[in-house]
């Protein structure tokens, strides 16, 4: 069921989809029903691949993830959302020995983290009531890889976003995006991972960096499909969209996504495929997992 | 640096290799240096594959990881190690919410494991001070898929063994084992998780599964060029080796393997590819992964 401030929302992006140039008639293939948060699992696009695929060599496109790593949350700080306090753990991962090698002979530690760290998924059930990792067929984990370069304008402006005319410039050199695609933003903020520049903090204190824009989000939806979306940054969102647009509108529709990707540079913009090791921890809204590309 | 104890273990090794019939030359190139436990990381087992792989399949060898899997150590109990006490946690994975759906419009748990927990990989530094999971080259978790099935012996004896006889069987059929294989063992233990048989427990209270020979497992050392070992049960020792000889070898030798996989009936016996989406936790002794066969 659709409440109405959600049946207002969506006729908002339907009367702004039609005012966005060049959608034509795919853009009239209006969302029908009520996208965001729904309930609706699963909807079709993990139909398994019927081409062919090949590749010779593999890349990592994870970062090794440790207590230091850089996260969206401040670790050891209390946040508070909706009227809730929470402390953020002091470390966002933390690999603890119980037995170790001297004197046990085995080494076996425990893991615990928050589960948005690293190079990790968003699942629909992040920003909605929809799939958890364990519900995401496994065909859809292995995907034609897109990769949109806007290294030279996110170099400029830590704010820069991958819009609409970046997937067009795409298309005009490469084609149609293809369907089932994972589309990646390559802003080469994963070089940064390490220095105060991938959070790239502004006077306030509030993190800065490249990500998508929400017409680029609603052009991959309605006239293109594409599974899922990734970024070398730790969020889909930035300050342009502060009340996390891109995260409401992607995973409200059964979609998926990953953040804090590595080494897109070592990929090519067409034709690689992306394999997402996502471990099927049953009831997760998404996890540190391992990706690669198949090339 | 090796300690007495340890040259005289290889020497009898090494002798008892050479009784193997069938090895001829290749058992002849002894293990030279000092293997077991030994710091020797990144052999070169990891060349990247010269060969185009083609697949247009995937199949998915991972369980999905909840409270009640069931696991080598009884949640929830007390064990004693080398005169160490310690508490086993009451649930092998525990995924406690921080924000909810209800009221937060987020979700986000916080994960906690013992890492050798579900699908999940041995690093060598499991039993050795060799390499942990973020040390392993990404070209080594994709390897040629090899599946050798024991499920009739193993229906009649729950602590059956993938021996010698086996391999040799497999390769009478299939020809040799291939270059950088992860050699899996299908003793159709997957089907009981859920059930008491996955640990078929004797009158003492020991659970019985099926695991791999020793003999098995210096044939894959010795005569061929194996990366990683696979099992369907939750470990690679079963009774037969009290003394966890198999793990001690082969994640000696700077090897790796995965328990708990699952569904090996729906891969080929050659022809496969494994992917090993392990998660690059730095420090990790081995860990919850998404495992897949693209086909």
């Amino acid at each position: 069921m659709c409440s109405p401030a959600i049946i207002e929302q969506v006729k908002k992006r339907i009367s702004r989809r039609n005012a966005l140039a060049g959608l034509g008639a795919a853009g009239a293939t209006a969302a029908s029903g009520c996208l965001p948060g729904a309930k609706a699992k699963n909807k079709g696009w993990g139909s398994k691949p019927e081409e062919q695929v090949s590749f010779s060599r593999v890349v990592d496109l994870s970062h090794t993830l440790h207590p230091e790593f850089p996260a969206w949350f401040e670790a050891g700080v209390e946040v508070t959302t909706r009227g809730k306090r929470t402390f953020v753990p002091p470390a966002i991962v933390e690999v603890k020995p119980v037995f170790e090698w001297e004197p046990d002979k085995v080494n076996l530690n425990q893991v615990t983290y928050w589960e948005h760290v690293g190079t990790h998924m968003d699942a629909p059930a992040h920003f909605s009531e929809g799939s958890t990792v364990d519900e995401i067929p496994v065909e859809d984990l292995v995907l034609p890889l897109v990769v949109v370069d806007i290294k030279a304008r996110a170099a400029k402006d830590p704010l820069a976003l991958l819009n609409i005319e970046d997937l067009r410039a795409w298309e005009d050199e490469h084609g149609p995006i293809p369907d089932r695609a994972c589309v990646a933003m390559n802003s080469g903020w994963d070089k940064h991972v390490g220095s105060p520049r991938y959070k790239s903090l502004d006077e306030e204190g509030k993190h800065r960096q490249p990500a998508f824009h929400i017409d680029a989000i609603e052009y991959l939806m309605e006239a293109r499909k594409v599974v899922a979306i990734a970024v070398d940054t730790f969020s889909f969102d930035n300050q342009h969209s502060p009340g996390s647009d891109v995260h409401y509108r992607w995973l409200g529709d059964e979609r998926w996504g990953l953040e804090n990707v590595n080494n897109l540079d070592e990929v090519p913009a067409k034709g690689a495929t992306i394999v997402v090791g996502q471990p099927s921890i049953k009831g997760g809204s998404g996890g540190p997992n391992r990706t690669m590309a198949l090339v």
